[in-house]
C-alpha cells in the first residue's frame, strides 16, 4: 500500500484545522497504541488523552477540546471520529473492480448490466436483472429475476437476492447475506400447514449496508422495506413486511419479527428480538438481547436484560422468580398486618 | 401476471361457497387497505370487519361469523386463512424451471437424476445423489456424495447439503440452508480438544419447509430427524441427534440444542433456546427468545421473558435480581416477627 | 464401508488396556442401544453401566472404574470419551479429495496451490492465495486476495473467506462461514452514518473448528484473533478485534460484540452473548443464553437465565419484575416498622 496524503492534503479534502506540522506524510491510519510516524491516529473520547503521551502516531486527529493536549501534527475536527473514518476511507480506497462480465458468469434474457458493472466469476443473473453503474457483483452471487439494483453496489460473494426485489444506490451486502426470501407464512388447516405465497418484494433505500449471513424476507402481499442508509450487522434476521426506518443501525444477531414496523435513526443491540406487529417510535435504543414485546411510541432507551452471576448465586437467586407473585402477595399481607398491629398500638 | 379466476372458477377447485356475483375475474390477492377490483381480498379475524366497509376489493374470503358483514360478492370458508393461502397459490404459482441439467453444473459419478428435474447453473451435484421427479436444484446449490433428495423439491440458490442425507418429496430449502454439516462434538484430552467425527446423517420426511440460513447438523453416530410436515423460518440451528415431531413449527433464530426431542404440532417461538437432551410434548408452545432448560411433559404455553422497561428503570429493578434469596429470607423473617408480635398481642 | 480393525490393532495404534478377546474385529462404532456383533461401544459415564447388560456390540470401551462392569471384550482408557472419538477417526476416515484444481475453478494471478491441495469446483481463489498442502478447498469456496491457509485445511463448499486472512494448519471450517467480513463500523455525522474501513485481518491459528454459517468480522484497525484450538459450533457471530483465547470452545448461536477478549479454555454455551470490551478470564464457563455485560475475572461457572414456566404463571410472576426496586423498599419499610413496634414492645 502506498498510497499517502501530506496532513496538508488531508485537511484541504475533508476540513478540519491543522495545528502543527501541515507536510508530514501519512500512509495509514492507526491505534494510539500501534500507531508508526507515517501513520496518524486519533482521539474521539478525552478519557483516553493519556494515551497520547505515549503514542509514536506522526499526527492525531482530535476535538477542540484536546486541541492542545498534544504537541504531535494534529487536526482538529468537530466530530474526530467521522474524520478518523474518512481519513481510513481516504487512505484504504477499496481495490477497483475490473468492469464487465466474466466468462463463467451466467446472465438472464434481458438483463441490463451496465457497462461500468463488474460481475465476477461464477455470479448468476437472472432475467431482467437490472445492476446500475459501478456496481460490483462478488463471485457466486445469485440475483433473481427482474430484481433491480442501483449504482454503486457492492456485493461480496455469495449474495443471494431472490426475484423483484429493487434496492437503491450503494448498497453494501456482505457474503452469505440473502435478501427476498420467503417470510415464514404457513396457515393450519386439518393437521397439515398449507403454506402463504410470499408475493411481496424486498425494497432497499440508498445507502444500506447488509452484514454477512443476514437474512431479509420478502414480503407476504406488500413489501418489505428497508429505508435509506439503514445499517445491518452479521446474521439479522428481518421478517416479512417489517419496515427499517432510514438510519437505524441494528447489531448482529437481532431478529425482528413479521410487519413490526422500527422508527428512524433507532440503535438496536445484538442479538435484541422485536416481536411481530409492533411499532417502535424514532430514536429508539433496544439494549443487547433484550426482547421487546410491546410497542414503543417514546423515543429513549429500553433493556431486559437479566443480570448474570456465578452459577450457583444465579440459582439460589433464580428459583424465586418462579414464586414472585406469591412474595409480593405475603409482603402486602405483612403491611396489613403491621397496619393492624399499629393501630392497637395507637 | 395475467392469470385470472372467476370466484366461480375458485370455488370450483377449492371449494368454499359463494355469496354474491361470482363471475367477478380476480388476478392477484391483496390486503383489505390495498386490494384493487381486479382483486380479491380476505378477512381472517371478525375484530378487522370494520376494514370491509374501505376496501376496494372486488371480492373477499371470509369466514361464516362474517358471511353477511359485507355485500362484495365473497367465498365463505370455514377456515378462511387456509383458503387464502390457496387462493394465492393459485393466483401465484411458481415460475416453471426448464427440466434438465446446465452446462455449469457439475454432476458426479453415478448421480441419479431424474430427466424431469432441474439442475441449475453452477450447482455441484456428488456422486451417486438421486434428485426426483419435478426437483429443482437452484444455482450453486451442493449435494454431496449418496444424498437422496424425493421428489417436486425446491431448493433456492446455495443450498448446501451434506453427504448421505436423506430428504423426502416436497422440500423448499432457501438459501444459505446448510443440511447436514458436523455436529459439535469434541472431546478435552490432556488439554486439546479431540474431534468426534459425526457420522449420522439428517434424515428429512416429506413437506419440509427450511429457511434462509438455517443449518441442521448431521448426527454423531444416530441420524438427526426432521420429520413430515416441520416447518422451519430463516436462521435456525437444529444441533445434532435432534428429533423434530410431525408438523412442529419452529420461528427465526431459534436454536435446539443436541439430541432434543420435540413432539408433534409444537410451536416454538423466534430465538427460543432448547437444551440438550430434553424432550417436549406434542403441542407445546415456547415463547420467543425463552430457554428450555427442563423437559416438559405436559401439553401447554410455556414462557420465560424478562419484561422490557426504560432502561433507568430496568437497572434500578434489575439490580434486586441478585438478592431475590436474601430478600426472600428478609420476608420470611419478616412474617416470624409479625407472628411472634401478634402473639403477644393476644 | 470395509475398514475394520481387531482390538489389538486398535489398542497398538491407541494404547488402552485389553480385557478379553483381542481377536474381535470391528467395522463401526455405535451407540449401546444400536451396536451390532461387529461394532465397538463405549461408555463414558458409570451411571449407564445398566445399559452394558442389553448392549449386542462386539466391543466395548469404558473407562478404569466400569473395567470389570462386563464381560465383553473391551478396551480400557484412562478418558474414553476421547478414546471413542479417536476409535471413531480411525473408523471413519474423511474421503480423500483428489490432489489439483478443478477445471471450473477459478485461480487468480500469484497464487500459490501446493501441488498436493484440492481445489473444488466452482471455486474462487484469489490472487496472492496460498494454499497449503493437503488442502481441501470445496465446491464454491471463494479465497480472497492474499489470504494464506496452511497446510491439511478442510473447507466445506460454500465457505468465504476475504482478503489478507492468515489460517493456520488443520481448519475444519463448514459451509457458509464467512471469515474476514467487515466488522460493524460506523460513525455518525449530521445524521448520516459514515462508514469506518475495516482494514485489519482474521488471524486463526492452528487446530481450529468454524460451524456452518458463523461469521468472524476482520478488525477494523487491528486483528481479529482466534488462538490454537478453537472450536466455534454453528451460527456463532464474532465482531471485530475480538481475542478468543487458545482451546476455548463456543456452542452455537453464541454472540462476541466488538473487542472482547475471551481467555483460554472458556466455555461458552448455545446463544450466549458476550458485550463489547470485555475480558473473559480463562476457565471461564457461561450457561446458555446468559448475557455477560461485565468483564469476569475469575475463573468459574456464570449464568444468567430466566426459568421458564407455564405461561400464564410466568405472567403472574413476571409483572413483578417492573416493581422490584419498590417491593425491596416495602420489604426495608416493613422491616423499620417491625423494630419500632418491637421497641415498644420491650
Amino acid at each position: 500500500m502506498n498510497i499517502s496524503y501530506r496532513l496538508a492534503d488531508i485537511s484541504a479534502r475533508l476540513g478540519g484545522r491543522i495545528l502543527g506540522d501541515a507536510e508530514v506524510r501519512i500512509f495509514q491510519i492507526a491505534t494510539l497504541e500501534k500507531a508508526q510516524p507515517d501513520q496518524i491516529s486519533f482521539l474521539t473520547n478525552s478519557k483516553y488523552r493519556a494515551q497520547l503521551a505515549c503514542t509514536r502516531a506522526g499526527a492525531v486527529i482530535l476535538g477542540e477540546a484536546d486541541a492542545e493536549a498534544t504537541d504531535l501534527p494534529r487536526i482538529v475536527s468537530g466530530n474526530p471520529y467521522a474524520y478518523f473514518a474518512r481519513v481510513s476511507a481516504l487512505l484504504n480506497p477499496l481495490p477497483e473492480a475490473k468492469p464487465g462480465i466474466h466468462s463463467s458468469a451466467t446472465v438472464g434474457a434481458g438483463a441490463k448490466i451496465d457497462p461500468t458493472a463488474s460481475i465476477a466469476a461464477m455470479a448468476a443473473i437472472g432475467d431482467g436483472v437490472t445492476v446500475g453503474a459501478f456496481s460490483v457483483i462478488g463471485e457466486g452471487c445469485c440475483i433473481g429475476a427482474n430484481t433491480v439494483i442501483g449504482r454503486h453496489a457492492r456485493l461480496y460473494p455469495h449474495v443471494v437476492i431472490y426475484h423483484n426485489c429493487v434496492i437503491g444506490d450503494n448498497l453494501i451486502a456482505h457474503s452469505g447475506a440473502v435478501i427476498g426470501s420467503d417470510g415464514f407464512g404457513i396457515a393450519m388447516d386439518e393437521g397439515r400447514w398449507v403454506k402463504i405465497p410470499q408475493i411481496g418484494r424486498v425494497v432497499i433505500g440508498n445507502d444500506v449496508e447488509i452484514g454477512a449471513n443476514t437474512t431479509i424476507d420478502r414480503g407476504a402481499l406488500d413489501d418489505t422495506v428497508i429505508e435509506d442508509g439503514v445499517k445491518l450487522d452479521n446474521q439479522i434476521q428481518v421478517a416479512h413486511n417489517v419496515r427499517i426506518g432510514a438510519h437505524t443501525a441494528i447489531a448482529g444477531c437481532a431478529g425482528i419479527a413479521g410487519s413490526a414496523v422500527i422508527g428512524r435513526y433507532c440503535l438496536i443491540g445484538g442479538g435484541a428480538r422485536i416481536l411481530g406487529h409492533l411499532e417502535l417510535a424514532d430514536y429508539v435504543e433496544i439494549a443487547a438481547h433484550t426482547l421487546v414485546g410491546k410497542s414503543i411510541r417514546e423515543t429513549g432507551s429500553y433493556a431486559a436484560i437479566f443480570p448474570f452471576s456465578k452459577t450457583e448465586d444465579w440459582r439460589r437467586n433464580a428459583v424465586h422468580l418462579r414464586h414472585l407473585d406469591e412474595l409480593a402477595k405475603r409482603v402486602k399481607a405483612l403491611e396489613k398486618q403491621i397496619e393492624s398491629l399499629k393501630g392497637k398500638e395507637q
